[in-house]
């Protein structure tokens, strides 16, 4: 039974590039097969909870400006919340979700009671996601918008914050695993600084370091098959985050031996605000062994903070679409769209066309890269590019097998004088250029 | 006998705050005790050969606004310009000096004949460090401003090039080594891409791992004592520079196994690009157990480049050498001005004058932190605020001696319910305030 | 009576440099001298209504950290505010405070509530002020946080949109006429756009020039003999606001013939935030003849969004200062502290401490920055950097009697070959670390 | 004769979509008719000289990378190097070019030596001109490379530069005219400071708004029918800038009396570096009245200094071209690639690719900005968002026509209560999206 919340607005569907209806696919096509697999399974996209049910349209200098009948920190507004949230997932076709335990329960007066209620909302979905056919792509708790987390949760000079934390993600690892979640996130916030004037960088890190051994032991403890994710973002809230970027977290990964136990979830504007292109952190993650899932959304480049825009430029999503199909293509992780309306986007209808828009955006991405997989439009010049270390004399000296002083002798006594060769970008840039 | 090239101007002399004299220090004297230690032997100033003997006052949208009489590519000239540098170097009462290869000899038209040349200037060098005590801080090789080098040294697809860049630091190490050099330097600016389109990001990191590893071992073999040190920079001239930071190059070090053999060079220009303040990089390097030695200049916080300015803020050198001395205050490492003159700054007296100035800045930011670890200004807080881990129940937690769900039911059962504790930013900020 | 919110807080003293008592001045001693004038007419400091007494600590990713009594939407609570801010003055000292009318009043559900509300609060601030001496900076209307300013206030599509911010403006300026208001300002957040997709950038311009001659024409009307103030920001909350810096709004003023009626607020984290330095902001409004105020803070330079911080930087604060001075000081303007506590800072101390940094760091600012003055250390430096344009021919040509062919021709005949001078730059900076 | 520099290339011709010929061009098809104008008198493409025949590959930490046989400073070098431009012009289609002074010239020793080299060359491009077709888009002096202007040109303290600036104004006007270039272009990378420390900034706003008028006058004085360009740019090479966006032109432009005199040349990757999106700038100028002409590239946005790269987005170039055609298209302005290739693309076909590849992007950006145009795919939404500003009783507020207090009396009687609308960003992004 329909809530009404969306009216007549009936599921969308695939109407192909001829389509001007605002409530139509035009190239998301969920069975065509792209590169042997449904797009459908290639992209394995998910609604983000609290972007598109939660949050009310603030911004740090107004207050709300939707205005949705579960605005009430009830339980059964929570229930209200969640059979429009199903009734959403299905008007869209999307086979996933996401949420943090604030998204979907009341707050609790203490951690049992917030335990409690999360327990009621989990069966509530439980039940849902059977009725519905949607699954859970990951959970993960919100540890930093309570005050008790202000200065940390793992990493607060308070143990009995960092016990509080650990409880916390524990009651949402078992309501994720419950909920046959596919991965399980950590987003970090709050473990960062605000000035290093009150901050002891090193405890912190060994702190995090503990508190996510915690995590991976339970996991496997409770044969929780998922990946544990965590998501890379260099600031804000906080003015330093020490999940800065993925090479960051690749280091603290190395430093804290979990380096084959957690993988991350990177997101566009989170790369942006930390300096990189989405790409770049795509690619990193792959070369690191450690790429998991991403976070969809463009950020506004003449924006300093997280603007969590639906992602609208197809060139940028070919590209970031290539860097995944180069790490072979999503296993636990997806396409979560960490995105949100902007603020004025007042309509129900919104929420859908939003969707609509971004799930396009990455269907074109999507193919354009598939076609230059296949075509080695990128590979091929790039073998080539790199084809002088094939040779066996080189090879042995990427194994360590000629020392640096050997080397030397051999660039003076052969006279080894390389050529600079054209590196083609405007080339390669106008490659791309014919499959987006 | 003087060159001429500074006229009259006399040895720098301390003459305390009181002085305007413009070529006078008014902070640092070289023999005051602070904590300990003779101001020198705290700082360790070094002064940069590129900067202060090689740039020609060029920019993107400009050509030279100096001109020097050493400005031209032959060995009298480069001698000429030693000459200088010694003098420079007295003048100033700088203990130190650094420099690239490129910096100090003509460039020959092979290696062997850039190496010749290079020996013929250590001899030179040699000599006039015997005659004046000043000593070198740290040798390098400029990898990046030939045109062989504009795809990467270490990391360029032709393989040649990582073979010439190898012999290459094999030279530049066994001149350091002769000079008695403290410390070996790489600053790897095209170690990184221009995009992504031409770049194997995983073979690139491998060649750059394996580069290391052969200094490492070569610097076994030669007995040289000093410390190999990284220098970070997120990127320029590159689009994306491999040693984005500190936390990268940790993570970096990790993966090829490196962690304890090598240390960074932080520059305070390259921490602002990367989007940290300078003392972050400063605090992670410690907390990491990888700090070695600091670049010292200012960045405008305007510039999207790196502009190498002489520092001129104390309360930010007080923050920068409180962090320094967190770590133990430098061991082989100190202070090396990558500092330039503006390239309106045309007189001789402008290179002392942009010394001077910044030689005070680090003698008053020094007194200023060492004035605060004596008072426990800021660690007695810092202490109290994290004093609840030593408790041995949270130690234990802490130890990995609670798993995630026993700390849980601790949780439930005792009902920790943690109460925010205001994080006095502001109080510690006006502390701050009181010093410098 | 007091409120008893400020425990046994007793007025905050100037205890002079010696001090380490963290509720006292070291540096602001209202009376002291500097430059023929009391240090107190000099600053004319003031306190910021919203963050002090209504900002609840949250940010975009956390709710509430500050537990305050009055935060409750009534009547009473506003005067139970009210109470608070005025012990709060005068514990401090501030001669001045600056409000919103949101800051003060319950909000109502329609326009004549809204004033209704105000004006029983302006009856109640007029009463306290008579009490205690503290005197109004400016007032201002809130025309960003409600949703109907969503998509802008005198730039808002809709025009009934328009006229309530106009009728909102007009009862601003009345209370702030009786409230004997020295100044009237305008801060635009939402004139601007989330997209120019939606947008019609002209007639917004031309509705935002209307709007302002609206307002002056009003100002005359009512015989208020203060300064209308526009604050310029580039950005945040909107994407683009057509306020954007000192520069753009001196065009705005000039295209609708405001340029001799409105003057420029500056905020240094503004200023930060465009790209520019605080003290090119400061001297370009003096420039251009429309300096008026400014709203004194600190952004993080690392972070992309206005961070509100109590300024910290003496250094930067002497450039500021010295700039105020350069235009002659402040005449109805003054020192508004637009600062907000860090949300981790608790305390209701710490909001007395915050702005006693605040106030120490100004002052020393403008004791260095007033000494530079009466040495000449800057300005004589200057006038003979450009004594070259007092000849007679020079003047000729500045003053367009020589035509740019007369003027090439002369160049061709005496062969006028200028030769670059030294600019100092890091002389002059040497000089202001002398001062600071 | 041919120079045999591009070998064996001959003409870029139209081979439509389906070519994969990296030599030919996929959509940019000169005779096609788009909203009744053959395209290319729409996008009116120009080559740059500077980048294209005269920059050699050098950034600040590298030296040349490219080796042309005219890279020499003679006239038969100068020869040389135009007989390849045009050479190039031909082969490429591009109907037009830009240059500077310098570009094109050897440096003389004095004015006098340097106007009679660049008359030579304007004899020497006057004929090639005529035998090929191709035409001068603008014309400019480079005053930001020689020494002389490294304090500034117009803006210099010296009044000596001010004049020897104004002469080659006056020789590089006289070139453009005769070689019936379209526009005259002032780009001020020196006019600008470094510090504020040395700079009187009224005094230098003065100085350039005299420039300013000299060139003006000088204009109408020879009959130049042409229009004046200011191009802004934020800093690079200055830390400031005065002509720092279109905003700040404008008011520099009203303060001096220049608004109806002079308008903007636009280029993309300054727009980002001061902060706004390129159609930002382009929709601004057309609002003021001042919009000109473009310089088409493309700025790294995780870069902070002006990269100048191909154009290779096609979403963001039809945002562009849409704006260029909502201000009319060009009249006497064009788009002028002021663009250069990477440093590493070292091949003389790479000159070419580049070129071809901006051009296709900009071509696909205006066909569909055309389209949008053709079907009112954002004009007829926005229309409707603005419509209550048609109804008489608003127009007459816009008109001024209304007092803010009886607006005030109006909005309490009527009990004015304006409703939020949405905005529609996400469906407006869709549309765009149909159309790219």
């Amino acid at each position: 039974m329909s809530t009404g919340f969306f009216g007549n607005i009936q599921k969308i569907k695939y109407e192909g590039e001829g389509s001007s209806n605002p409530l139509a696919f035009r190239h998301y096509n969920p069975d065509e097969v792209v590169l042997g697999k449904r797009m459908e399974d290639h992209l394995r996209f998910a609604v983000a909870y609290w972007h598109t049910f939660v949050w009310p349209g603030t911004d740090p200098f107004g207050g709300n400006t939707f205005e949705r009948p579960w605005f009430k920190d009830t339980m059964d507004a929570a229930k209200l919340k969640a059979d429009v949230a199903f009734e959403f997932f299905q008007l869209l076709g999307a086979p996933y979700y996401c949420f943090h335990d604030a998204d979907v329960r009341p707050e609790g007066n203490s951690f049992a009671e917030n335990t409690k209620n999360l327990n009621e909302i989990v069966d509530y979905f439980a039940k849902k996601q059977e009725e519905t056919g949607v699954k859970l792509l990951w959970g993960t708790a919100n540890m930093f918008s309570h005050r008790r987390y202000m200065s940390g949760a793992a990493t607060n000079p308070d143990p009995d914050v960092f016990a509080f934390a650990a409880a916390t993600v524990k009651t949402c690892m078992d309501a994720t695993l419950k909920l046959g979640g596919e991965n399980y996130v950590l987003w970090g916030g709050r473990e960062g600084y605000e000035t290093l004037l009150n901050t002891d960088l090193k405890k912190e890190l060994d702190q995090m370091g503990r508190f996510l051994n915690l995590v991976v032991e339970y996991k496997h403890k409770i044969g929780f098959k998922g990946a544990i994710l965590i998501e890379p973002k260099p600031q804000e809230p906080s003015k330093h985050q020490y999940d800065y970027d993925v090479a960051t977290v690749y280091g603290f990964l190395k430093r804290y031996g979990l380096e084959n136990e957690v993988k991350v979830n990177i997101e566009q504007g989170h790369a942006i605000l930390a300096g990189h292109s989405f790409e770049h952190e795509l690619a990193l993650a792959n070369a690191l062994g450690i790429f998991g899932s991403i976070d969809m959304n463009r950020n506004d480049y003449q924006s300093g903070w997280d603007t969590d825009q639906f992602p609208n430029n197809v060139p940028e999503m070919a590209l970031a679409y290539y860097q995944v199909l180069q790490a072979g293509g999503f296993t636990t992780g997806g396409t979560n769209f960490d995105a949100k309306l902007r603020r004025q986007s007042l309509d129900a209808e919104d929420l859908l066309i939003g969707h609509i828009g971004g799930m396009d955006c990455c269907a074109r991405g999507l193919k354009a890269a598939a076609k230059m997989v296949e075509d080695k439009a990128l590979s091929a010049p790039l073998n080539s590019r790199y084809a002088g270390w094939d040779k066996a004399e080189n090879q042995k000296m990427l194994r360590g097998e000629e020392s640096l002083d050997a080397i030397a002798a051999r660039v003076e006594s052969q006279n080894v004088n390389p050529k600079p060769v054209s590196g083609k970008q405007e080339l390669l840039e106008n490659v791309v250029n014919r499959y987006v």
